[in-house]
Parts: C-alpha cells; structure tokens; sequence
C-alpha cells in the first residue's frame, strides 16, 4: 500500500471514535495499514496533539473489537496522529492545515497522497470541498481522495446540485461515498459466493426464484436524532440508500475476477431496469408507517409523535414497505419485497431469497411437509449466509426436514464494515462505495415516493411499537401467495419457522 | 404391511446366509416386517427345520450388521421360519410345498400372499417359474411376486427369451428384477434430495454441467468365480446392469411426489435417448482392458490369465470405459464417462458430477486456484453425497478454497441394499427394481459392443493389477479437457484433491 496522509474532518465527533478510530487500530493490528502512515485530525476544539492521541486511546478501549488493547501496540499507533484546529469556514484554517500536512509529508519523507475524510454534516461537504480546492491541499503531486459519509442529498435535486458541488474539487474517481451496508462481510461474502461457484450463479435468476425479500428492522426508536430524523424518515435514511444497495447486490450477475467497472455497470443497469412507480400508484405497492407506543421485549416506549424533538402533529414515516420489479432478463417476474422500520419487535437485517417450488408450479397438490429452498444473508442479529434445503432427517427415517447449511463460515474476529471501506478507499478500491450514477438512480426512483409522502396522497398506517409494522405490510405478500420469513409472530408460521437444522460449520 | 409369505429357493446358498437372512433379521427387529410373516426355504439339503434355524442363526452372528445379536430376539424371528427339500425339477417337490405353503397359511390365519425369492443360478429361473405355475402354488387368492437376482440373460436375445418365459408365469407387475445397486442408501438419497430441493433440480441439466462420471472400481480378481466370469466380463457383469441404471438414475428428472410409473417412464426415456453405438465405432468411444500381474498394496497379485479356472488364451475383459451421450433436451452436450474394472489401484463405486465453469466459457483467463463446483455421490469406501463449493479460506483471508458440504448426513446404522429392496418387495413398491423396459434397453444398447468384442474389432488393452487401468481410460477425458477426479495417482492432481476441506454434517 502507498503512504497515506489520511485527513480526518470531525475529529472529534462521534462516529471517528466508535467507528473510525477502531478501524484503523485493527488494521494496524493486521499489518493492513500503509508502513509510512499520517493522521491529522480537525476540529473546533482546541486540543494539543497529546489531547488528541489520549482521546484516541481512550475510544480504542472503549469501542475496539479487540479483547485486549495492548498499550505498547497503542502508543504506537496513536503516534502518527497530529490535530489541527479547524473552523470549516476559515480559509486561514486551511493554509495552516497544509503547512502540517506538508510538513509531515517531508518529515516522513512520504508523496502527496491525501485522502480527506468527511465525518461531518452534510451541509460542511461543499464548504470543505472548495477550501481544500482553493487552499491548494487538492494540488497534490500524489493522489487525493475524498470520502463521505451519507446523507447524499436530501432528494433528486439537492443530490444532483451536491455532486455538481463536489466534483469541482474532486473527480468521479476521486470521491468515496460510503454505504456502511457495503462494507458488512455478509454482502460482500455473498458476492465472492456467488462469484466462485457457478452452481450459486446458476440458481439467482427469475427462472428458479420466487421472491425476495429484504428486511432492516431496528428496536430503538429517533433516541438523539430527532431533529435530524424527523424532516428525513425511513424512505431517506434507510431505502433510498442502503436498501437499494442491497438490492442492487443481490440482483447483480458477475464472473469472479471481474473488475470494478463491470460490478458498477450491472449495479446501474439493475437499477436502471427497476420499474418506475408513478406518484399517484405510490399507494399500491408502497406502505409507510410511524409506531405508536408500546412495548418491545417487556418495556413501554411512548409513541413517534411523543418522542422529544418531535412534534405532535408529525407525518414522517419510521416505516417504510415496498414491493418492487426488476425488469431485465434475469428477474423479470420475481418481486422484491423491502421493509425497514424504528421500533419493530427485533433487531433484524437480512436478504431472504426464496426458491421457487416446481411441484407448486405443476399444479399438482402441494406436499406442505415440503419447504421451499432459501437463501439466507443474514447480517443481523448474527451474520452468516445459508442455503436450506430438505434433506432426510436422520432421527426419523423416511421423513424429509428443513436444514440449514451454512455456506458463509462465520469468525468471531469478522472485520466491521468500517475496516473494510477505510482500508479499500486507502487501496484505490472503490468496489464497495456508492458511485454517483447510483445514488442519482436510487433518487430517481424514490422521489414520486417523496412527493407523495409529502402531498400524503397515501395513508400513513399506524402500528405498535414491538410489532413489525402495519398489518398491510403482511398483506403486500400474501396477495402474491407469500409470507415474510423468519418473523417471530407466534400466531403465524410458528411450524414453518422452528423445525429447522442448523448445520455450523463454524463449530467444526 | 400385508402378511406375506417368503418363499426363498436357494435357501442354503452364499446370498441368502450373507445378505437376505441378515436383512430380514433387521427389518425384524426395525419392525418393518409383516406382523403375519412366514419364511419357507427351500434347497436340496436334507434339513430339518431345526437345522435350518440354526444355520439362519448362524449367518445372523456372522453377518448381521447389528452389533450383538440378541438370543431371544433371533429365536422369535427364526420362529416364523420352515424348511423343505426341493429339487428344481421334480414337481412332486412343488406338490409338498404348496402343501406346506398351505398349511402355514391355515395355521397363521393370513391371505395367499405369496413372494417367490430365487437366490439361484439364471438356469432355474425358467423352470422354477413353470414349476410355480403349473403346481398351483402361483395361483393365489391373494397376490404373487417373484424377485430374481442378476443375471438377467446373456446379450439381448437370450434377455427376451428369458422374459417371455417368465411373462407365462408372472405378469411383468409381478417381477421384480434385483440390482442391488438400486438398493443403495446413497442412490436413493439422490433421489429424494433432488425431488425435494428445486435447487438442485435445477442444477442438474446440460446447461450447467460439464460431465458426469460414474465409477465402479474394485480390487478383487474374479476369485471363485472363474468359470463364471470368464464368459462374462466387466461389460456384462458391471456395465450392462449396475452402471446404466447409475446412468438413468442420475439423469432422471423428477418432481416429489412422483409415482413409480413416472420415474419408470423418466428411466425408460433416459435410456431411449443414449446415443447408439455402432458395431464398427465401438472403438472410438470404448475402451477394454483385462489385468496383468500387479501388486496392490504391497501385495503381488497375479495376471488374470494365470488366475485359477481362467483360459492362458483368454480375451475376457476385466474392465471396460466408455463416454456416453444421451440426446435430450437435458443432457445433450454432456458426456458421461463411465467405468468399472477388476484389480484397481482401490475400491471405489461413487458418481462425480462435474459442474460447468462460467468463466472458461466466457473466454477469459480462468482463476487458477478455483476448482469446479462437484455433487460427489460416494457409495464406496464411504457412502456420502457432497457438494463442492468454493468459500472463503478462514485461516486466510480473502483466499478461496474448495469445500465439500455433507447434503445426505450418514448414519453408522445404514440400511444395506437388501434391507431397502427385500422391504419394498414385500410392500409392494418396485421402484427401486429393473423393470424390463430398462433391462431390455441396456441391453439392445449394449449388444453392438458385446459383438465388436467377441469378434475382437477393438484392442484388449493391459493394465497393471493395482493402477486404474489403461492408460487410454484417461485418454478419453484428456481429449474433452477434463480428467477422472479422486484418482490417487500421486504424480497427477496431486494439489486438486487434497486441499478440500469436508464440514462433515454427521458429527453434529
């Protein structure tokens, strides 16, 4: 790997030390970090370097996967760390900054290769942008990178003008947009499954799959984003981005060994072939909701509007449903079920592709002993992917049983999302980042949901906190003949969900 | 299960003491057999039933697959057991069983249900049947069966003459034609993993496989059956029977729930649509060899021709190899490479289904380190069925390595081929039997090559005892780009086979 200057704006916040920090630490444990690295954090505060690197030590005990920090291991991680201070709007901030950075640039006798790392607000983005620009920290001789974190727009427009923004600074090529889903080991696992074993490719096509369904489910409710939250919702913050991402890797057809211009092809053609949903059919295929109060795992919470921050008469949705089709060669016909909410009775993400059954097919009368074969990403509450087919059940003999075989074999020390995107965007490997022609795409495809959501031309159903969301979400599926799997409602499915082997591989 | 009667000529021969009392014996005791059951043996021996009894008990502790066998429980299963001198031509021997036969009916209070097992030499399968018929002991109140062992006839006309005189007797309904390989766990695991998992189903067709290969290697040498074997052969004794219904039985396409004249009609079909293989091109795709001095295992083992009971001069072959094609919609395109010999390098009876490599066909550079996807359905040493997947390597990450998952869990306490075949003859079910559409077929397949080798149009090539015959078997492959798989040969493919990793399900 080349020498990095990696320049970390918000330093100081919340995500740089439960994520960021942590991170890095774990692949400087993993030898995965450039030999000569540097580290410059900034921020509005006014901390020494020492400050800084103890405030850095501090989140690695507190937040690394690490069982035990080793302090000798940490002090010399912590020592290519430098802080600046740093008013985003101050152009002096600027000049100073690239005094440090070339300083350490000569004193470690390293190439300008400057990677800009924004934790901070979106509306800092372009600020930051243009004073790296102007301030002559983007006239590199070596390479500049610039990574972002979402949100990416708030709707089409103001996602396009963001772009035009950005790319006076930095190129296409340049920018790293991170979709943390992205990174989970589970997506990218089932990429190299798929990728190396023809028979897996084989199967993920409409002509052997009957639906697929993908769910983000999350117990806590708005907790401190509130203000945030409540003018963004779950279309914004969790579809348009990380769902659609998921799709779009789920969906796509690739050879192992192909390159990042072909994986970011067929995700644009996949999500090109999305049919479109017109602002007044948003009601038909679309379900958005807000909890009420209730309770999840013995607790009450209070309901959306009740939560603080929020106000009483608030119509953001906290869930959202769709049911959409991908109209191509390969999935024509199969629908994509997508379900994200706050407040549902588990904690739960996971891509489910269900087989179709040829018998079913055929008409002839169905043997309900028989499952259908399903494919499992499971990326929360545990991660693993499984294929379940029935096999004879070696306790009855003659009888045939669900079991699961887990293709993804799971580790304990798996590396987080973040390691994986910072240490690809220092690699040049923007395979798993967002490109733009995405995140446009995903945009377009949303906003006549946006626009109806805001002219409420469909309901806003109410639902239980502790429940998974209103009782039309079951109803989308089962007017095409399905059922959400793996949904814990003990009146529904109890049989079809518990009688399953699980065969680890993990445990051999 | 109906109250039948066993009616077992051969009744003091080698199968009935190593396979058919044995397997009684633990249906018995798996309470599979008729409440109502009666078993009368039939030899020339002078026995008394209480000689018979103790020869039974005898073979239960010398081949029973049940660890100890229970004194108390033998003597109650050997109860239902009679005995009576019998010899194949005289028809007062017939009178005095069906008086016998008639007798137990009365005494146990059951229905004529009357299974006629002949456990003896082909030549008195003709005259056993008429003797059946016109004693009276085949005209029952209830129903009939006869199950006869291999061989089947000689070559196809002596197969139909055959037929034709068994078919006065017996209505082809009430045949039922052993191939104990048809018995086997393993093949019927196939069959059942397939009818319930529409991914598999899916995955086994032209368009995703490359070959199949089917396996039947022993190291024996024809041991007492010399005179015997000697106008048989590999062809004959192996290829004609066990090998083409492995054949039909892998290629058969059958939803769950399939009734016996379904699969029936798929085997039928299957065989139908082998291409043919004229006289004079039996030697572009047909290889035959016959063994020469060898060791195996360290032990010097001599050449066919100087094996006790076998012509200096003889031509009989010891091993046979050929590539199949079968011209339809499913498997057009995909050459099926079978063989099967004596004095191989190591017993070994298993079907390697070798799946395509997408990437070889696109063209591009093929992944070295990347092996074929493989369904591997081992009958011998082991009886297993796997996949082999690539997944990720979880002691290096990001390296890929080949994977074989366990789909049919094994069991120490299998059932044997006789066990699942005896059973199913009494019940009634001949799905797992030849029906003589299958066995006529093969042989009308077969015929040309039993002509080109009598008249000796093709080479007789040597192989040394101990190898994996002639060096041509590889040869055939070679030419197609591929290669036998689970070869030992240390000097090829050393690296292929032996850097999978097996996640054995059965020690869960």
């Amino acid at each position: 790997m080349e020498p990095t200057t990696f320049i970390l704006f918000g330093a100081t916040g919340d995500l740089a030390k439960r994520k960021i920090y942590p991170a890095l630490y774990n692949l400087f444990i993993d030898q995965k970090l450039p030999e000569s690295f540097s580290l410059i954090g900034l921020g509005r505060r006014e901390w020494s370097d020492e400050t800084f690197q103890a405030n850095v030590e501090q989140s690695l005990r507190d937040f690394s996967r690490r069982e035990s920090a080793d302090t000798s291991k940490i002090k010399q991680f912590v020592e290519a760390f430098r802080y600046s201070v740093l008013d985003i709007g101050r152009k002096e901030d600027y000049q100073k900054l690239l005094q440090l950075v070339e300083e350490r640039e000569q004193e470690l006798n390293i190439p300008q290769n400057r990677l800009f790392y924004l934790s901070v607000g979106p509306e800092f983005f372009v600020p930051i942008a243009d004073n790296i620009q102007s301030s002559g920290l983007g006239s590199t001789q070596g390479w500049k990178r610039l990574v972002i974190e979402k949100p990416f727009g708030h709707d089409l427009q103001s996602a396009r003008e963001l772009n035009e923004k950005l790319s006076k600074a930095f190129t296409e090529d340049e920018v790293y947009r991170i979709d943390h889903y992205l990174g989970k080991p589970m997506v990218q696992g089932l990429e190299t499954l798929r990728a190396t074993n023809p028979v897996l490719q084989a199967l993920l096509k409409n002509r052997y799959i009957a639906n697929v369904q993908i769910t983000a489910n999350e117990t806590v409710g708005v907790e401190e984003r509130a203000g945030y939250y409540d003018h963004v919702g779950a279309l914004r913050d969790m579809f348009q981005n990380h769902l659609l991402q998921l799709l779009m890797m789920t969906a796509i057809q690739l050879p192992h060994g192909s390159n990042i211009d072909q994986m970011r092809l067929k995700k644009k053609q996949v999500i090109e072939a999305l049919e479109p949903v017109r602002k007044q059919d948003v009601g038909l295929n679309i379900i958005r909701g807000q909890y009420q109060a209730g309770s999840i795992k013995g607790a009450q919470v209070p309901a959306y509007t009740s939560e603080p921050g929020i106000a009483a008469d608030s119509t953001n949705d906290t869930f959202i449903a769709a049911k959409l089709q991908i109209d191509d060669y390969f999935w024509k016909g199969v629908p994509f079920y997508i379900r994200t909410g706050k407040r549902m009775m588990e904690k739960s993400t996971r891509i489910v592709v269900e087989f179709k059954d040829p018998i079913a097919q055929l008409g002839s009368v169905k043997d309900s002993s028989l499952q259908p074969n399903l494919l499992v990403i499971e990326m929360s509450p545990n991660e693993s992917i499984t294929l379940q087919l029935n096999m004879n059940d070696p306790h009855h003999k003659g009888e045939i049983k669900p079991v699961n075989i887990e293709l993804h074999s799971s580790q304990n020390d798996l590396p987080e999302a973040y390691e994986n995107l910072i240490h690809d965007a220092m690699n040049g490997d923007a395979t798993y980042f967002a490109h733009w022609d995405e995140v446009e795409l995903s945009w377009e495809w949303v906003q006549p949901i946006l626009e109806a959501f805001e002219e409420n031309l469909i309901p806003l159903y109410p639902y239980a906190a502790g429940s998974y969301g209103p009782a039309e979400v079951d109803a989308l599926l089962a007017k095409d003949g399905y059922h959400w799997w793996f949904d814990s409602k003990p009146e529904q499915n109890s049989e079809t969900q518990n009688n399953s082997t699980t065969y680890s591989m993990a445990t051999l």
